[in-house]
């Protein structure tokens, strides 16, 4: 068993590795002057059951050619079986057709991978359940959910309603209101005529509880900051919000601070750099979680 | 007949759509905020007979995931044949196994173009011939050579020698050589003893000659501008070099603009940008040379 780490993720690599009890893998992943990635091993792998950790995460076209000529390198290289772990999948988003003539890059990256020469696919929380489906290996799905509901439990909050931000997210809310013992509420969120702003209908009772939103993926956080507004205006106590995946672009961290969110609990499945840290962000590991399924 | 572009060489692509006679094909290639690529195709390509011009230069992996994005996009939406015209190969230099454990970069890129779903490939000067076997699918290889010499044989010089700058580009060499009826000459590097610096040993004679170094990729342009120091140091009266792929990354520019080149000529298979053009660099298009192909 080795286990190696790219670029995306390594102080999660790190602690995989410490909670499975072997060293990290040694290997390079750099850059030519040109941009071109560079890997090299050096160890042997040789008949060797290898994990490989990387999330594809912003800048997610480089960490996953990273990723790619990893596994290259790693079949090359005659590893027994190469077994990829991917805490977060980007491109999860682009997983069917909305459009005509989108493409379906979920689907794509899918397919690179295992062209690429992987065994087996190790992630977490897909944005759709169906991006398993792209893929002709073993896919291995873990949840965080239970990661979030212990943190939550442990803090002894009071008359808790889990909240979803939209109807795609009933079950996860469900999922997490289930471990707190808790109710459940939806944002429904409504646009009454084109052009005019959408309004933020609540679904459920949360006037004078503390509410929990949780979602997978928050990017911008437009969405979530909206939910809370929402929630506070309809007489919610407190406001909390979750999610396994922070990839926080753009105007994030400057909404989540302006926001009234109380906490924000994420999970390491995608590091926060430095200016991207807030008190008010909370992050728990999955390091345990993964180690467990290697 | 439909010609598409993603975003590493629009101006080729504008020209090659010139030289054919047919307007650019209507598609955006942008990022979300978090950096996924998306494509976005604003016409049928039902039954078309697509072509798609994307070099893979720097960001290489950016530009590649596009290319890969677009030829899924266009796959889905049911084009008759999907042609990728590739004018620069990026990661063509890791086409072998030069040490244990490499992985293979130049082969994996053309699984990864074949699995998104590409019929046939136009490049150009690829850094080697054997990348077309990498290929399953149909490869067409083009040469700039004739392009160079055209330029240097309007120029009118006298007493011309071509130099190869290494001993694997003496073919590349030899065939500039024939078109301006010169002789040619090799540097010969040589390290002397181990943490010694390499000297160059030149082949031929250049002495009272106009050399005109060739090379297929100028990347930190260190080899060229070393062997235009010696070509002098021989007695050459004048030193030109050109290239097909002008990829000039890290210290290029400084060191075309301090050395003793008289004129650096290039293509546009790499477009250069603002910061990276002076006024002894002269770039020569192969528009027309792609738009015959086409
Ligand atoms: N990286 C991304 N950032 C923002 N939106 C995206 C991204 N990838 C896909 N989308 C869009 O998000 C929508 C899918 O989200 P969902 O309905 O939550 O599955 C589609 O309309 C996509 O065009
Ligand atoms: N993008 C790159 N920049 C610099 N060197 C590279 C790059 N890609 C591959 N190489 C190295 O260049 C050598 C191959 O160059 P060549 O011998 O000219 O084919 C190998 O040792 C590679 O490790």
């Amino acid at each position: 068993l080795q286990v190696f780490s790219c670029n995306s993720n390594p102080s999660l690599a790190k602690s995989i590795c410490e909670h499975i009890g072997i060293p990290l893998g040694d290997a390079q992943v750099g850059k030519f002057s040109d941009g071109e990635i560079h890997v090299k091993l050096n160890e042997s792998v040789r008949g060797s059951d290898v994990y490989v950790i990387q999330s594809t995460c912003d800048p997610v076209n480089q960490h996953l050619m990273e990723l790619l000529v990893m596994v290259d390198a790693l079949k090359r290289a005659s590893a027994g079986t190469i077994n990829v772990v991917i805490p977060y999948y980007g491109y999860a988003r682009q997983d069917r057709k909305a459009r005509a003539r989108d493409p379906i890059t979920a689907k794509l990256v899918a397919n690179l991978i295992e062209t690429a020469g992987a065994d087996r696919v190790i992630t977490m929380d897909l944005h759709a359940m169906q991006i398993q489906g792209f893929f002709n290996i073993p896919v291995d799905h873990l949840i965080g959910i239970p990661i979030l509901a212990e943190y939550f439990k442990n803090k002894g909050l009071s008359d808790v309603v889990v909240v979803s931000p939209d109807h795609g997210g009933v079950i996860r809310a469900r999922r997490l209101a289930e471990r707190l013992d808790a109710p459940i509420a939806i944002i429904d969120k409504r646009r009454p005529e084109p052009n005019v702003a959408e309004v933020m209908n609540i679904v459920g009772d949360v006037r004078g509880q503390t509410a929990i939103i949780i979602d997978d993926i928050i990017d911008t956080a437009g969405t979530i900051t909206l939910a809370a507004n929402a929630l506070q205006e309809q007489g919610a106590k407190a406001v909390y919000a979750c999610c396994t995946h922070p990839v926080f672009s753009g105007p994030a961290i400057d909404r989540i601070r302006q926001s009234n969110i109380k906490e924000m609990v994420v999970t390491d499945t995608i590091p926060l750099p430095e200016n991207k840290r807030l008190d008010k962000i909370k992050v728990l590991s999955v390091a345990s979680l993964i180690g467990e399924a290697i």
